[in-house]
């Protein structure tokens, strides 16, 4: 049902698709025989030979026989490596108290990653921009080579026209070109990437988690707030311009809450972080995040209260997942942050709330835990930053 | 995002390719100059020449030169048209009452259309089933040309595999695989496309109707039920197993009504026709579609009472609106069935309700009347005829 019409095409164009589709598969499912290749794209072998000879000149790909014993028939197969040593995204997540990096190889293997303070001043965006900028230049490899893309999590609505945020509630910051402003500041030759931290989480759960090979997902995760990420024909359903995917304001419960976006009982009031604490009965705590921790482990140990409040937990859970079953049919459901843990400690009391509450027994119904934890939005980052890279590879 | 490999390109594949790229063109924008196809498909003239000749000699397209009087420099230009009288599809709109059918012209001209009563009995689709065969029968081009396409729109949950109808509430069917029965009984080489009736009006929406040119849009259309169809990136959003876009059960009211489907609280039972019924004050009626049309033509009239239940129905249908445009961030949303009255009677009255109701003022909001009333569901078993074809052309 696609309306767009097909460009008319020279060869230059189809040598250029069939290198980023030897590129994708590599970055996708990793080292790959020669004959496999032709296989897969249905090219001669002396065009992939020729294909794999300019991506290896490129520094994108490494050629080698197997390591595998010879099986004694024909010769040993050529093995097809992405280069992930030498071809690499930088990839960061901020938070308000964090800013996580890493650098991740063509090909996804997390090649180092590490955790520091985020140098956060409320109203001051630019002291965090100088903070990343440095750690960029300090994270582009040793001996010089830059990245092949950059890509930055945020918790905010992302334009998607230019990357712009346009808020980021928890951090305070509006209007900002993140992107923008740290390639101008590192001077490094790609366009930064900037998306919001659930989207990008989506995509990760995809790519390298508990969604592999689903074209069409929905991915919740609850914490403070409440973030998604929808794959729908296997694409990130980002809407016309850039904020689709805001399920944590869904109104759950017209007669709630006040939510902190002005709404009246959104998702978010009814399932975050803080309707979870509320439920437990704990008095409004100094320190949410001491608290939910308590909370957190208290369940693990089997403490009774604590497990009572994620079952009653499950109701209004259940009352936002039927919609998005009921609008999205996806194949899968993968549940994040406090969600994980729920799922765990209330068993198949989740499914049986969701059968008691929806009426289209047809649509399917398939509920996993995430599997990337908190990694999933700085893993997603350097997904969309190789996606943008094979996007604009010529 | 797409995370498929492309499969290496010989000319005949291109060829096939361009041969497509042509034939939508012509079917969404109707006669274009052998000039404007060149520069919107990058093909030179010789190239454009000998495909659009291929197609004519299939009785696809028509050349001729311009109607327009010659401005005098240069050749008149050679227009290329969709053989509309030649190349066309028969679809077909079934409901409890009635059975539209009519001839669409590749290129999307309405040549003919009918209504007729369905000789429907209940747990009886067989009867059904002979009734559309004689329809098509007859329906096929008085020549003897087979139409190039088939579409049924039919008000049922439609499995997306096999176009097996899964549930048809109000028709009262179940397991029917309509659209493989009508091709054995019909004779007709063509398979029959079946589809939900509300995801075709939203295809006709976008593009015949108040949605062109819209890739993210959601459609509305409420009546005895509530149904939707939602495109994301130029698709309609079917999922994972054909059921995506089942809006009408979204729950809006956790505490209301329960409804046909079994669950409490749908938007179906709180924005559908017996919610606006209810709404009125009118005592349980005999006839649901009688009692209805005096409402709808009191309303028109001015009439207080009338208008004021279109009014009480403002908040309820905003509240799931919140949702989709959250979740979705359309371009547009269309308002069809009841809903197209509603937004007329009540004026800025729900963009109001909207507009306090959501907390996310960064996500565009455009309401639009649904255009194509209800021929959107048959015109969208054309569009849909028309796309397989397409896909299928070699």
């Amino acid at each position: 049902m696609n309306t767009a019409t097909t460009r008319g095409r020279d060869p230059a164009s189809l040598r250029r698709d069939n290198l980023r589709a030897l590129l994708r598969h590599l970055h996708l499912h990793g080292p790959t025989s020669r004959a496999e290749l032709c296989e897969i794209t249905g090219l001669t072998r002396s065009a992939i030979a020729g294909l794999v000879g300019e991506l290896a000149d490129r520094g994108l790909a490494l050629e080698g026989p197997t390591s595998q014993p010879p099986t004694g028939r024909g010769r040993p197969p050529i093995i097809v490596s992405p280069h992930e040593d030498q071809a690499y995204v930088l990839a960061v997540a901020v938070e308000v108290d964090t800013i996580r990096i890493s650098r991740v190889g063509f090909g996804g293997t997390v090649l180092a990653e590490t955790r520091t303070a985020h140098d956060y001043a409320p109203g001051d965006p630019q002291r965090s921009v100088q903070q990343l900028t440095e750690l960029l230049r300090e994270w582009t490899h040793p001996s010089g080579t830059p990245p092949i893309g950059l890509g930055v999590a945020v918790p905010a609505l992302v334009r998607a026209a230019d990357g712009r945020i346009m808020r980021a509630p928890n951090l305070g910051w509006q209007h900002l070109s993140l992107g923008d402003e740290l390639r101008r500041a590192t001077g490094l030759p790609e366009p930064v990437v900037v998306g919001n931290e659930a989207r990008l989480a989506a995509l990760a759960e995809q790519r390298r988690g508990a969604g592999r090979e689903c074209g069409d997902l929905v991915y919740v995760s609850a914490d403070v707030g409440v973030g998604g990420g929808i794959l729908t024909g296997d694409q990130v359903l980002t809407g016309h311009t850039g904020y689709g995917g805001e399920i944590g304001h869904m109104i759950t419960n017209p007669g709630g809450r006040e939510c902190h976006c002005g709404a009246r009982g959104c998702w978010e009031t009814e399932i975050g972080a803080d309707a979870l604490l509320r439920i437990s009965g704990a008095p409004a705590p100094q320190d949410r995040h001491a608290a939910l921790d308590d909370l957190l482990a208290r369940a693990e140990r089997g403490d009774e209260d604590a497990l009572t409040a994620f079952r009653e937990l499950v109701r209004p859970v259940a009352l936002g997942l039927v919609n998005l079953v009921n609008v999205f049919n996806p194949e899968r459901i993968i549940l994040g942050g406090l969600l994980e843990p729920m799922l765990r400690h209330t068993g198949t009391q989740l499914e049986s709330a969701l059968a008691g509450l929806r009426g289209l027994p047809e649509v399917p119904l398939d509920l996993r835990p995430a599997q990337l934890g908190d990694h999933a939005p700085l893993l997603g980052a350097a997904e969309a930053a190789v996606n943008h890279f094979l996007a604009r590879f010529e």
